[in-house]
């Protein structure tokens, strides 16, 4: 069947584009799954380009897979069919800020940093950090979550308010701008975390937060992971509030303190920070101090002035970094498994013991407030069976995060790396998912080959 | 047809009652809307019991409608195509209570009480409160919230995982026991707030909270209900975290200090909460009376002492029964619009305009941190111009709150009375709501007649 393209070339204009460096460049993003070229890239530039391409595909059966800022992990924006990429970093307009509701309307190209510029003059930021200065659609299709969820949640718990491009080229608007609401079906939630199957997202309503006061951190070094983990647990069983709950394992805390000239003793490290009103944080830390000393810290340090609290998160957010200096030519890859609380010292356990067994070179890092950690593997992608034992590290760590009633990701997705546990992580939910799918996409046009496609 | 409901009681036994005064018990919850008696009760024991009435319901194409503790407020687990009341009161044993996990196990039948009185020796908390000692599996099918969702948000945050009954039989669990995931669709939220009308939850996992070392209360009374939220938004802005903020306004603040022996001024006025360790929610308090003051607080009245502050929610969380006692004879009736913050001054002068035009006795409460009020009205149930008046009140009020972007039910629900603004709030997104309910109800017997049934 021959595409007649010039007829969407007609209506799209210079915003329809089919150079072999363009359509390249979208044929990845972040992770190792194998790329694959798109027929086409398309840069809408408002809703209404969208429903063209979306009617334009569904005329003539052909895939659309959004783009955003090419950050993913797990392989969610190639178009492993083909078809047209929707890239959106041309929708980047931040269209409303209402600082009275804590709350912003922006296009689904904006990225985080974009947008916490833009709030910085109201004292509002947008607290979903996942690392990369990901577009906040694709944050959004992903539920992106990262350092912070501890405190502001993922995603999900921040988007109130989405307009879709449906399949069939119908605009919807779901959810509302109150902060609650009981009335039909909670079809926002649905929607994000859909990575592009069910809708095309085309503007966003996010929740935004004060700017705390003040904001102080602390660093703990344990003997061992599962002390560091029961100190967190009782920290959170305490009632404290911490906005920042990260784990850094010995291993890893010898790269950070090569490459960032840092002396962290190396031993399992939490990370973590408060934040609220100067008087009220710095007396919770005070408690934090005693709660971590009590649970057998063998060394805390409270972080007072800005400038030592952005040199301790430099190196905890530039870990991954620092991995990669250490292991120069090598490619980045992470698993993302995320367990209930109390397994998380036996997951840390099989990820070490899995990382020696199959003599890789990794680190550990993990939002521990949360359960859902990584193991960073430096990898050499031309070599199979380098790849191979990431791999196979990887799916010793879901198979086992499944086991006790966890997920196979936390904060990545789903993408291509993940849609093999789907039937075990799900059970019949599956094809409650695929009913959907189906549902809202019956010629499977919206990302194909993704997330729940039927692999049973 | 002829129903062979012995062959249900064969497989039930005295699970199954037909007896007039059941039936009738079953005919209607705390609503005004009109009772309707089901054709049978059945009180499930276990999951099993349930498939067996999904599988009889489905076969001989009967309703199955389900029934908590009664306490809903928009008729909700009215049978009104009759069928069978599915009563979940013997489906209430705590399964499992993971403290490290922050996770109870429960079946649908445990109210937010005995859950809680479980949690206590644990120093746990499940910290949803809307009012009535309601069953957590009805509180999951209104995504009902209350005065504390301003910190914890409403049920759909604090479900992490269900056990559903489909309307065909087949059992599945949706969900993980981890603190976040990104695999798979979110259908947890989207049972979430489905009143029944998708499934039927046989068992929840809900995420707990520690029970935090202090909380102290303020009050503060403020010239107008304008300035009073401005006072919130200026709180929230700050970064503080409330644990409650609710606003009565000056005629209910009359109406308590009559029944409760209380005396606050006769003006609109915050309750407000704070929670965490000693010292950061005593420095927290000196903050929030700052503010207030700054905000134009004509007074403002700190709580310090435990006993004071149990009179000060109690006299807050009894206004309707204070109400109610100011109108011997007369039922009372609720309104439940939320909207974005920055327009709850304009809806709270609306609701009072309207209060005056029609001539109605009510007051004003509202959880005024999320944009949510109600007005307790008191009306004569058996008079049809006084119910119209109600009526006309509320429907005044949800046309409001949907012009500006809001819900026309914040947490008690859609049920009967919310169904005629389904199309006006959701747009053409209904019509993907009624998809859905197709989908997984092809033969409307999960509550039919409800939510987003076919009123276009």
């Amino acid at each position: 069947m021959t595409i007649p393209w010039e007829t969407l070339k007609q209506q799209l204009g210079d915003k329809l584009r089919f150079g072999e460096s363009i359509r390249n460049a979208h044929a990845k993003d972040e992770s190792y799954h194998e790329p694959h070229v798109p027929d086409a890239v398309a840069y809408p530039e408002e809703t209404e380009d969208v429903v063209a391409l979306a009617q334009f595909a569904h005329e003539h059966r052909i895939p659309l897979v959004a783009y955003g800022a090419g950050s993913g992990l797990e392989g969610q924006a190639i178009p492993v069919r083909g078809g047209i990429s929707v890239d959106f970093s041309r929708m980047n307009r931040i269209l409303e800020v209402r600082p009275d509701d804590f709350l912003v309307c922006v296009e689904p190209g904006v990225t985080r940093q974009q947008l916490n510029d833009a709030l910085r003059p109201y004292g509002l930021m947008f607290p979903v950090d996942p690392g990369a200065n990901a577009s906040l659609g694709g944050m959004a299709a992903t539920n992106a979550s990262g350092t912070t969820a501890v405190r502001y949640g993922p995603m999900k718990a921040n988007v109130r308010k989405l307009e879709v491009v449906l399949a069939d080229g119908r605009v919807v608007e779901i959810g509302t701008l109150a902060a609650k609401s009981s009335s039909g079906y909670n079809l926002v939630e649905l929607f994000v975390g859909s990575e592009g199957t069910l809708g095309l997202f085309t503007k966003l309503w996010l929740r935004v937060y004060g700017v705390p006061e003040a904001t102080l951190a602390a660093s703990a070094e344990f003997q061992t992971v599962g002390e560091a983990v029961n100190a967190v647990c009782m920290l959170i069983g305490s009632g404290l509030q911490l906005t920042r709950c990260e784990l850094v394992t010995k291993p890893y805390i010898e790269i950070i303190n090569r490459q960032f000239d840092t002396d962290y003793a190396p031993a399992p490290t939490l990370f973590l920070e408060l934040s609220g009103s100067q008087a009220a944080v710095q007396a919770d830390m005070a408690t934090v101090e005693d709660l971590l000393r009590d649970a057998g810290a063998v060394r805390v340090a409270t972080v007072m002035d800005e400038r030592a609290r952005q040199k301790l998160w430099h190196a905890r957010h530039n870990a991954a970094y620092a991995l990669m200096r250490t292991y120069p030519g090598l490619s980045h890859l992470s698993t993302d498994v995320c367990v209930p609380m109390s397994k998380l010292p036996e997951a840390v356990d099989v990820a070490e013991m899995w990382i020696e067994r199959l003599g890789i070179r990794g680190g550990i890092v993990g939002h521990v407030g949360d359960g859902n950690f990584h193991v960073s593997l430096m990898v050499n992608p031309s070599d199979p069976d380098d790849l191979g034992r990431a791999y196979e590290l990887s799916h010793h760590l879901v198979e086992y995060a499944i086991s006790v009633g966890g997920t196979c990701t936390g904060e990545h997705g789903v993408g291509l790396g993940k849609m093999k546990y789907q039937k075990k992580e799900h059970g019949e939910a599956l094809t409650l998912m695929q009913d959907i799918k189906r549902l809202l996409d019956p010629d499977d046009l919206l990302n194909p080959g993704k997330l729940v496609d039927g692999i049973a």
